[in-house]
This record gives C-alpha cells, structure tokens and sequence, in this order.
C-alpha cells in the first residue's frame, strides 16, 4: 500500500487530536483512501508536555525546518496559529513541491491572497477546512457541495468563545464578566480572548467564506466589525422577552452595492434555526439559487472536531497526489477583489435601548428625530423605571438604513434627558 | 477552455432544473470548475409538455441511445427513476467510458451492488449526490468532509413528503388522510404516494448513507421500516403533550450485535435539533468519533434543490475529467456486507397507547405483563375517557429490547379489557 508522508509543525491541542486520530483511525482511514498516512515529523517547542499520548521514537522534534525541509514529506500540517513564522513556512513548504494543511485562520484572512498565489503558482494547494466551523466542512460544501449555485448570503455562528458565553448570559441571566469567567473556566476561552469578544476570530472566517462563496477576494482589514464587549445581562433580559436571541453573527450577502460583510451582536428571532445554536456549537446558514436555505451545524471548536477537519484535508491532499493531479483550478479568488458594500448603505432593523430621565415628552422628542431621519418605529415594548431614577425607552425600528440611524443615534444621544450611552443592536430577521 | 459534455435522460422535474442551472450559472460554473459544462442531448419520451424553458434546437429527441452510443458524450445523468430500464442505461454508459450521475436511489439501493462493482471494473464512477437529501451535500459530507471519523450513527429525516404530511398534522391537528391530500395538492405527494407513505424510500436512502458511512454493503431488503400509516392524529397529540414530535425517522446505529438500521416513526423530543425539522426539509444527524454531533439541514426536495445536487456532481466528475484520474478507491464498498442487528436487539424506550375498558384493574393487569417481560414503566401518562366507553393507557416504558417489549405487547393485546390494537412508537431521546 502506497505511504504519504505527513510532517506537523505545532504538537498543542488540535495538533495531539490529529496524531491521535491517525492512530486511533488509521485502518479506517487506509481503507478509505487507498494509501497510509504516515506521520513521519512532529515539530513543536515543548517536547516535555504531556499530550496524552505517546509518539514512536525519533518523530518529535524542536526543529520545523526538518519538516519544511524533507524532501521526502508530503504534505506539510501547520498549527502553530498567527502570523510569523507560520507564513514563512507555509510559502517553503509549497515552494518545495509540499501541500500545506492549515487551521490558521488569521493567516490566510490577513495573508492569504500573498500565499494563495504563490500556492497557484507552484501548483500546490493549501487546503484550510479546520480554518472555519471546527468540524463542520463548511469549505467543502461550499467549494463542491453548493458549486452550481450562486450563495446570495452566509449567515454564521462561527465563534465558539463567544457562543459560549452569549449562551451562558441567555441562559443563566449572568453578566459578561461572569460569563468569560465561567468560558476561561471551562477551556473555552483563552487568557487573553480579545480575538474571540472583539469579533476578529469571526471576521477572520467570514472573509474565508465570502471570497469562496462570491467569488473574490475579500479584505479582511475592511470587514464591519463589532464584539460583544458592549452586551449586557440587561439587553440579553429585554430582548428574550421581545422573543429573540443575542449571537454573535458572521454576515455576508451579495447586494446592489457589493458584497455585505459584517461580525455583530445581532438579533435572532426565537423561530430563526440559528437562534438555538447554543454553547460552543457553530452554524452555518447558507442561501443558494438553487439549493435555497441549508443549515450546516456542529461543535466549533475543541481538539476532536477541528482536527477531524485537519485529517480530512490530510485525506483529500492525499487523493490528489494519488491521483497525480495538481491542476484544479484556484482554490480561491485571489485575481479580482470582492467590491464591499459601504455599511452606511445597509438595511436592517435595529433595536434601541436609550436610557432617559422619566418626564413627559421625552418619547415624542426621540420620535421625532428617528421620524425626521426617515425612521419607522416598529414598536415601544417597554418603559419602565430602573436605576437611578432613569427609564431605559425601549424601541424596534422598522427597516432603516445603517447611516439614517447613525445620524439619529448621535442626535438622540446628545438629548439633555437622554443619560449614557444609547445601545443599537442590529435585526436579522 | 475545455468543454465537457453531458447527455440528460429523463426531462422531468429534476432534468428541467438541470437544464435551468446549465443556463443560467453557467459563466460561474465555467469558472469554479475551468471548463464549460455542455449540455449536448436531452432524452425523454414526451417531447411536448412545458418545462418552462427552452433547449437550442436539435438537442432534444426521444431515443436515450442517442446518448448512451455517442462516444463524444463524457458524462450521462439518470433522471428517469425506477429500476429498469434505467439499471441498463447505467450499466451500457459506464460500459462506455462515461461516467453517471444520477438521482435514482432506488436502483442503487436495490440493485447498486452490481452497478458500483461494475463501474469499479470499467474505473467510472458512478455519482449519486442527489439520490439523498435534496440540496444537502450529504454524501460528500460523509465520504469526504467527516473521512476521518469511525460515525457511530445517524439519524435521517430524509423523505420530504412524509414529513410534510407529519408537520402539516401536527401543526394544525388533521388526520393523515386530510394531510396526504394536501400533500397531493401541494404537489409534495405523487399520486400513488406508497413509497413514501410506506418508509420504502426513506430505506433506500438509508442503505446508502449506511452503506458509506458504515463500510459496508447494506441489503436494503433486510431493512426494518415501518411507515406512518397507523399515525393518528390522536397519537401525535397524546405525545405533543409529552412533549415529542412524530417523525419518520431513518436510523443507523453501529451496535455490539451489527449494524442498527431502521425506519419507522419515531418520538423525537421538542429539545431535539430534528424535532424542529419541518415541512418538505430535509435533515441528517451524525455522530462521528472525533467530529462529535453534527446536523446539516436543508430542503429535501424539490426541483431546485436536487437539480443543484445533480450539478455539484457534474461539476465534480468534471473535475476528474480534467485531472485525467480514473483510479479514486471504491466509491462505496460492495466487497464486504454490512452485517445488520437483528431489530429484536434494538433497545430504546417506548410510547404505548392501549385503548381498554374503563375498569379497575386494568392497569394492574396490563403493568403485571411489562413487569414479567422485565419492562419497566417510566411513566403512566394519561387516563381519560374517550370514545365509546374506552379508555386510552398510555404509558412511556423505559429502555426496553424489542423482543421483550414486543412479547408483552402481544400478551396485552389478548387481553378481555383491551379493545383494539394497541399502538406503538418507538422513542430516540
């Protein structure tokens, strides 16, 4: 039976789950490929943690460039995360004839147009499934599944961490605070999980899916982006008893302006599939021409199901170079750039919490600035008093158009009875 | 660029959905894949009705070995169903050198031993993405996107009629006649609705998915099914209140005493991802080793959704083309049989509704008989009188083998106090 030769770079926890896996399932995975994969590398800094399993002898080592420079690797696994040194290495590996198996999604949004080129140019792919959705092969059904349609829009639960948490908020009526306490606690969060609340890790992804799904190469550094710092127990309250759902969204849709990219907290209506994805659970919600609406749903994150999408590719690269081929067409648009859509131009419904002195009139006041900015209010679900003598004016917009609110928020906000900050939260209904 | 060209048989619903997508995505498709897919002939005997399109002259006949004989046809799609003639146009096509596509899942599941053993001697695949779920990509999924995994089980609404019919009862409380006339009406029921109605279809779909996901050959004739002609409307009552939903449920379980593979009615609880599952959707759950729980959801039938189907596979067998491959491993295995669990081995808990004679004791009796066959009760739910001086029990049991529960129930239903045929439906929790 035919070998192919796997060296990985970055033994952590995805890294232990994909040798585990070629252990665990190699007579399966030797049946259903044809050929064995063979770990023959395994570089990592520390030799002396324990993955909880052992390797043979004379596989680990602190040196990557034994990987990067075995002429007789096949295919290159890169787990180290970020963005140096992984991209020097992923650019020797392709250049040295390797395939390059990666969950560095931060790499290939913020650096992959440089590295699909070259991955063009030297006919290797770089093949990314784990990058998006843990074990969900949303690149896959994207890529081949749904190829005959044209995706007119992805909505994604694509951020384990802050699923986690929002949940946990949801279900437990727990503060933020409390709640990244209780991720970090639980291994869902890391020490510093400012990539996770500000929304970059699912930004990171949408720009993945969108420039696979539309066709170009979408820029990451231009991607509407807000986390959930801002959310609180209170909003959470309000809104569940409007009948919706706060989650942290991936947008992409095609509109007349571009292609619509946004990460942020959005409401969900209770009925909407997306709004029972709960905890660390990630989904995918995809429209086709064809195909119509699909839901693609899974665990996001952890080391089983990521790294069930890493020997997955490991599989699919390993088809190729059975097969002899290297000449699928680009993975990935990287010759033309996705036109984005400004967000000014977006349209959606909004949901306002403005927290006001309670006096007569102060309704009518915010009406008429909404009303004179062209903006329909759908409803006034509440006015109670809270805290310190205020009242938050709780309101569901009709259809407004993103700039249209933003103008009226400002002008709301420096109302002499509005006190604090005024929260918007975007609809998606 | 390269063209590939491809001959349709069977100008139906589906083909005319093709035909669409050929014309209107066909700039894109050109692009993702790096050839032209063109479509050179169209069979079918009825050359006169409206598909609501139309096909450059000269392309339509109504002789099938216009396509199967040419030699310059690359890629011939089964749209005619059934099993022959349709088993020998598949059969003379490979023979041919082409590849088939096709959405027929009752000749692959009856008659797919020889036909992928076939294709594997003549080293031409045979594709079959539409065959099951519609839209959804499910059989890439598992061959590809969950390769790495041991999948330990799946559970399948994948027959969108009978699902319309189960939503449309329990949504607005109708008997199953009413619901099948809607049905019929909604154009989601053909005329003679049998293998629907009967699980026959939803088995041919699980002998497939079973037979991929499990490795093995599943005779699809030693299938247990039952369909949902004994639902009442009663029943899906009694059991919304407990707090289920009725779904015909496809169901495949790696156990100690074989593969579990069967189809019947099933009790899914509200908290359940497939209870919601409503409608015409489609939805398939799956437990692998390391990709954990995962469900991909999407429209089960219909023209546009299978049409894209039958185009992904297109365009992939396209691919194959252009990459000059014919040596991928076997499809799917037909060297070695599934071995199936006898269904008397299955253990899962149980809903009973027992109509009796409203008389003390009768409880008693019909306990004494769960308890000697060692069934415990979970529950006794509900005892109100109803029609004609009976009274339903109804009882929820615990995990109970299905020899054992099927024993007592046969003892109860010879009993003086019960009237009628006591029902049963088994429950996935």
């Amino acid at each position: 039976m035919k070998e192919i030769k796997i060296g990985l770079i970055g033994w952590g926890t995805v890294g232990a789950g994909v040798t585990r896996i070629l252990q665990k399932n190699s007579a399966l995975i030797s049946r259903r490929l044809g050929a064995r994969l063979r770990l023959v590398r395994v570089a990592d800094l520390n030799l002396k943690r324990d993955r909880g399993m052992k390797l043979a002898p004379g596989i680990l080592t602190r040196d990557a460039a034994r990987i990067i420079e075995d002429p007789e690797i096949d295919i290159v696994v890169e787990l180290i995360g970020g963005l140096d040194p992984a991209e020097g290495m992923v650019i020797s590996s392709l250049r040295g004839g390797k395939r390059v198996v990666t969950a560095n999604k931060a790499l290939l949004a913020e650096r992959g147009k440089t590295l699909f080129r070259e991955a063009g140019q030297v006919r290797r792919r770089i093949f990314f499934e784990a990058s998006v959705g843990g074990g969900i092969p949303i690149i896959k059904i994207i890529r081949e599944g749904l190829s005959a349609n044209r995706i007119s829009s992805i909505l994604g639960i694509i951020n384990g961490t802050t699923n986690y948490i929002l949940t946990r908020m949801s279900e437990e009526g727990i503060t933020l605070a409390a709640a990244v306490r209780g991720a970090k606690k639980a291994g869902y969060a890391e020490k510093n999980p400012a990539l996770d609340l500000e929304g970059i890790d699912s930004a990171h992804k949408l720009a993945l899916l969108s420039s696979l799904a539309f066709g170009g190469w979408a820029d990451f550094s231009r991607i509407y982006r807000e986390g959930i710092n801002e959310i609180t127990d209170e909003d959470i309250a309000y809104t569940a008893g409007l009948g919706y759902t706060i989650k942290l969204l991936a947008v992409a849709k095609q509109s007349p302006s571009g292609a619509d990219l946004r990460v942020h907290p959005t409401l969900v209506p209770r009925r909407h599939l997306l709004s029972a994805v709960n905890g660390i659970f990630n989904a995918v919600y995809l429209e086709g021409d064809f195909s119509k609406s699909q839901i693609f749903q899974g665990e996001g994150a952890g080391q089983g199901p990521t790294a069930s999408a890493v020997v997955a590719d490991l599989m699919e690269a390993g088809r190729e170079i059975l097969s002899g081929n290297d000449s699928t067409p680009p993975f990935i648009a990287t010759d033309r750039d996705l036109k984005l859509a400004p967000i000014g131009e977006v349209v959606c419904r909004h949901y306002l919490r403005i927290p006001v002195i309670d006096r007569p009139g102060v309704l009518a006041r915010i009406a008429s600035i909404l009303g004179a900015g062209g903006i329909s209010i759908d409803s006034v679900i509440q006015r109670q008093r809270y805290k310190r003598g205020l009242v938050p004016v709780i309101l569901m917009t009709n259809q407004a158009r993103e700039k249209a609110l933003q103008t009226a928020l400002d002008k709301i906000s420096h109302l002499e009875v509005v006190r604090g900050t005024p929260v918007r939260i975007r609809v998606e209904d």
